[in-house]
């Protein structure tokens, strides 16, 4: 456990005023005797949007986009210090939020191993798995729920064959049932407002959302709805036919644009990775 | 003119050790009267080829590791304190390297204007153009040479039907005439090797080397001809579909690895952008 290390007093200003207010308020008073303090937390942003959670976009990539070397092959790309801001970070949030083909994929732990943090500091795990994509005997997140080293998941499907039986019940963990955005189409997606908004409902006014590519490029298209972004940039390079990070082209009037803008953007060195924040232009 | 302005010393230093070696020494001594002094530079590299120029690899990428919005588009990236840096970049040179779809594209003055930039501080402007595809009436490097603002191109190809009304020959510019590399196959490249040979042969010891995506994945993976690299991230996505750097899938034993590492990397935010500078592993 000890990869984890705590951030230096620069380090968590600069992310400061990416995160949910209160976050910001818990992690610069670092002397409660419980480690930093989970309270309920308010929406940083200008335009007040109060039946949906601040969320943060972020993930790590390399130097050409990737988040991984091959659909299905996990990856590591952040270094020791990222990956402690990573830590730091889940510490910050209500939740944690995942798609079902990363959830297979990595099978995370979901936890936050920030030095100190209570059972109470815990994330919320998220998976959202429309289709039940996410199969499998062993599922970390799972484990670490049974042994109060991480909250229970929360599955957002559009599925209802549950029983009291299901292992994912019997540790404290829910389903979120949602319907079909689309129901008559094929296009089996949950919209992402309805995903928030139901979140929020469930008391969640936090959210960072980790990947994979499909909830990223769909997100960083969607910047309404999404309040800050972090970004991880290791000095490498996946190459070609790696999974990549890009939202969908954008036009107008006809020609290409730039499909999203950061503003704010803010860059500092963490290790040999770039840590960049920013707010996506409206 | 007044768009490039002068790097501070802080940001002179960050690039010093990624630059040919007396290059630094000229950057630091700024109080000649002349402005910056061009003079022969030595490799910096800790491996000696007496026979090659020092190459640094240097382009400007989207988030999304893209550098134009599609093919053929010209697409601005660096932002103003960037683009100083390239000019003062190419004030560290002997010449500036890009290939033949890029000058016929981006139709590239590929001159210094850093303030108080002479003719000799110049760099020469090298178009790699095996099959002649850089066609085209008005050629802004070719008006910059004419007026004096620019060194004349040399055009490295494997044609050699010139003559002497030729305008390349007429403004003080030159043909480099290679051997194809693969004379008998349908690959009609010439070897990066016999490139920069030939042009420390003629007195370049230090090139930087500017794109396009072609050349510079190519380069990425031989990172024996690859002294430093410096690489310009910009705060926006350019979106799926457009020209993407990222060098060829690399594999070990079966499995896909990462094509390309930076050693010693060193980052640090210029305006919006953050600059990367290292080492491409060997």
């Amino acid at each position: 456990m000890s990869d984890i290390t705590q951030l230096s007093e620069d380090d968590r200003t600069f992310l400061d005023s990416y995160l949910p207010q209160d976050a910001c308020n818990a992690a610069t008073n670092e002397t409660s005797s419980s480690g930093l303090q989970q309270s309920h937390r308010v929406r940083a942003s200008a335009t007040e949007k109060h039946d949906l959670p601040f969320v943060t976009l972020t993930y790590a990539s390399s130097l050409d986009s990737m988040i991984a070397l091959a659909p299905g092959a996990r990856t590591t790309l952040s270094g020791p210090k990222t990956k402690s801001m990573t830590h730091y970070l889940r510490l910050q949030y209500d939740a944690i939020l995942i798609g079902a083909g990363t959830a297979a994929t990595d099978d995370p732990g979901l936890n936050c191993r920030y030095p100190k943090a209570t059972l109470n500091d815990q994330p919320r795990p998220v998976i959202v798995d429309p289709n039940r994509r996410w199969k499998g005997e062993s599922k970390k997140a799972f484990r670490l729920a049974a042994e109060s080293q991480g909250k229970a998941p929360w599955i957002v499907t559009r599925a209802s064959d549950t029983s009291s039986l299901d292992p994912l019940l019997q540790i404290g963990g829910n389903y979120l049932k949602l319907e079909d955005d689309h129901p008559s189409s094929s296009d089996t997606a949950i919209s992402w407002v309805a995903i928030l908004r139901a979140l929020k409902q469930r008391g969640i006014n936090s959210v960072m959302i980790e990947g994979g590519a499909t909830v990223i490029n769909t997100l960083l298209s969607l910047p309404d709805l999404v309040d800050s972004i972090i970004i991880t940039v290791a000095p490498t390079f996946l190459g070609q036919g790696g999974v990549a990070v890009s939202p969908a082209p954008k036009t107008e009037n006809g020609q290409r644009i730039n499909s999203a803008w950061l503003d704010k953007p803010s860059w500092r060195q963490f290790g040999n990775d770039v840590v960049l924040c920013g707010r996506l232009r409206r």
